[in-house]
């Protein structure tokens, strides 16, 4: 397979390098360009977003690209949420009822230099480090670049441009700005921001408590969590309001008012954080944003893929996911319309888009789900009868998150919908008493089952007339 | 009640100069700079939205300010929809079952020069034209103008600077690209546009069809609209996607095949516009786009009124009632909180954002209904039931439509929520056959309250475990 289209990726992250990588596999002469410097020999840790949940989609990604057994090295597979309440003893609360279905803590600097590696290895791949591009001309397909180190500027042109530079996209600006064509954009802030903290390891290397789950302090309006690394370290996550609430972001600007905090709310995981005071005044305190627009592409020049086109918020633990989920599907259109950019470009987000803003809900409302319901009882009760039927009849009951997690063949927005449905099923039979859990499980299987697809039913009805 | 507060307003077209008027009259010493000419003396007609649909928020508003008998002057009647079908005679489909619920068509640039009289005739209240503004710093409360004529940079400074500038806003431009704080913002288009076109009146000055409805040609993909103007003639609106379907406004680009396409689809409104081909290529092709933003306000600073804060689609006929219900719901801010602008902002923001936000989302619905679903026989069925419904329990029910139109207590959002659920209900039994149009309408009454309760009962439950 060879194919002499110059390509040029704009940002060699994990979307862009695995892009690079698949469209190198693929032949094209491609170019991948960083702003920042080579993670492999320099550190670049900012001081967020450390460890990543990597799961079904991603590792269709990585099978793809023949990368699977490399990428396990690096993940730590996390059975399910250690859920630590306000009072009373932490609990694992699964991620799912069938034994193999689990998601992954992995580092995103290992993985995003393992993809940089594999890409760099193809002749016919080229990565330039320290190049932030200032503007894109997406008429005329060139891309300025101005050198981080020698702030010389630079104009590479190709054949086609994909723009892979993340939430605040260089490409995705200048569509906005230019005002070519009708572009529409969302950018929409949740009132929470978070900050990145650090429990080290034990002086063995250890880790300090249990490592294959994703531990959640829900606390309602507020949450902490926290995801294993390779060296021994959890790297905890505080998602808190900016303004709102007794404790925030903007009045917890003393030592003293963060330890109370902590002492209050998180006393377990304070015990473990003695390094929580540095850690909490040195780093930044960050917004989160989710970013829909269309289109991602124009005419058969340009593509916007990843963060770029999509940008979530973090609480599904699908951002990379469904970014590595970009460039499977756009490979599948590739193979059907190979040597026509526009026709793949626009079938690409016609059928990818519904999915992408899928995902994109789903993540503002698992955020409500972890920071406060998982310590609801009703949605306790949920999980049980849920992870029950998974158990008990594996090849015929999801949950929504597993449909989501799990369910790499099936799209986020069937995922969402069916899952949507199914929760509501379930919350209203257990609100109206309708769900006998003394009765077999197959029955309450049967009612459930039946009782979503009732309620997708007269979803149906009531939309062919409302759109 | 006199107060000695100087407020500048950026833009005085509909909502500007009703909240110039209504500050005003609170005893504020108001500047308003609007940036075209008075339309009064000038005819800046700019071949769009000529007339208006105004109904009770709009009427309220008049109430608020003293206008309503000098207002209904300007207002022709619109008892319901004329559907004009692809093959058959037109019908009227009503707007309500009860009579004295109707809209009205009104001339924008009429009502807009009667409130900018009214406005003019206090003596604290000083209009400034062909000021376009350029640039507001917000955080030091100035505005910078450019004189349309004489190119002269002025720049003005405020105690409290509103923004009423339009879907353009120049103060939200400002909060978006300064990004000194987490501003959220949408821009969406549709993949239609619309053109205006006109019926002129008869050689005797009377009108060529009838006078006291809102004519609407539905196509399925695309439709024709007309609403009457006191001189006799019609306003016709096309709505047409840019790029798709046979026929479309790319493609819409010869006399000939403009004629072919009225031919087809609307040879009864054709026959009533011999200047079609004039109108259709004198005059511009517009997009249709929803804005929605957060915060409104900055500090006790600024704040963005009307269609700055929140564009609407013009298929409910709710943008200019909207804006105006914003000046009436602010209004009722200022009696509470009046003297502390921050606060004031902060809640009329809060208790008002998802009011327009509903609208936005009804008025995209409404596109579906109205190109489509008028002519569908499913939608007639249910009209029938409810004009039925209405005009035999005027007290008991409203469909969507009147809540949203007519019932001017209750707030876009409820409106939205409840009438979702009642169509949903009434779509559902019709296709599941449980309405017996021969049982006697009170039990159906109930009946369609039953079910809605139970459908937002649900939506309750699980709303409570996703938000």
């Amino acid at each position: 397979m060879t194919n002499s289209d110059n390509i040029l990726i704009i940002g060699a992250g994990l979307c862009g390098s695995l892009l690079g990588l698949r469209l190198g596999q693929r032949g094209y002469n491609v170019t991948l360009v960083e702003s920042r410097p080579d993670l492999r020999t320099t550190d670049i840790s900012a001081g967020r977003s450390i460890n990543l949940a990597f799961s079904d989609r991603g590792i269709k990604a990585m099978n793809m690209v023949g990368l699977q057994s490399k990428v396990e090295e690096l993940c730590i597979p996390m059975n399910g949420r250690m859920i630590h309440p306000t009072t009373g003893e932490p609990f694992l609360s699964p991620y799912s009822g069938r034994e193999d279905e689990y998601i992954n803590s992995i580092s995103r600097g290992g993985l995003n230099a393992l993809l940089l590696t594999e890409a760099e290895a193809l002749d016919n791949v080229t990565i330039v480090f320290n190049e932030p591009c200032t503007h894109v001309d997406f008429e005329n397909k060139t891309a300025t670049f101005k050198n981080a180190i020698t702030k010389e500027e630079t104009i590479k042109t190709a054949d086609i441009i994909f723009g892979t530079d993340g939430a605040g996209s260089v490409l995705r600006k200048s569509y906005f700005l230019e005002r070519k064509f009708l572009f529409s954009f969302s950018q929409n802030y949740l009132t929470h921001g978070y900050k990145e903290l650090c429990i080290l390891p034990a002086n063995d290397g250890s880790f300090k408590t249990y490592k294959n789950a994703l531990h959640i302090w829900p606390r309602g309006d507020f949450m902490l969590i926290a995801l294993p690394n390779l060296d021994g370290s959890f790297t905890v996550t505080l998602f808190l309001s900016f303004e709102d609430g007794a404790y925030n972001f903007n009045n917890l600007n003393t030592p003293e008012i963060v330890t109370e905090f902590f002492t209050k709310e998180f006393p377990d995981a304070l015990a473990l954080m003695p390094n929580l005071i540095e850690d909490f005044f040195d780093n930044p305190t960050a917004a989160l944003g989710t970013v829909k627009c269309s289109p991602w592409h124009y005419k058969g020049n340009t593509l916007l893929m990843g963060d770029a086109a999509h940008a979530i918020v973090p609480f599904y633990g699908q951002g990379m996911n469904a970014s590595f989920e970009d460039v499977v599907e756009f490979d599948n259109f590739l193979d059907k319309h190979d040597g026509n950019w526009e026709t793949t470009f626009k079938n690409y987000e016609k059928s990818r888009k519904i999915d992408t803003d899928a995902i994109a809900d789903l993540a503002i409302d698992n955020f409500f789900e972890m920071r406060d319901h998982v310590a609801n009882p009703m949605f306790q009760e949920k999980r049980k009868i849920e992870m029950a039927l998974e158990n008990q009849f594996p090849s015929q009951y999801a949950s929504k998150y597993s449909m989501v997690t799990f369910n790499e063949d099936m799209g986020y927005n069937e995922a969402m919908v069916t899952g949507r449905a199914q929760d509501k099923a379930i919350l209203n039979m257990i609100a109206d008493k309708e769900i006998d859990l003394n009765s077999d499980l197959k029955s309450i299987l049967n009612q459930i089952l039946e009782e979503t697809k009732e309620l997708l039913d007269e979803d149906r009805v009531a939309k062919t007339m409302n759109h």
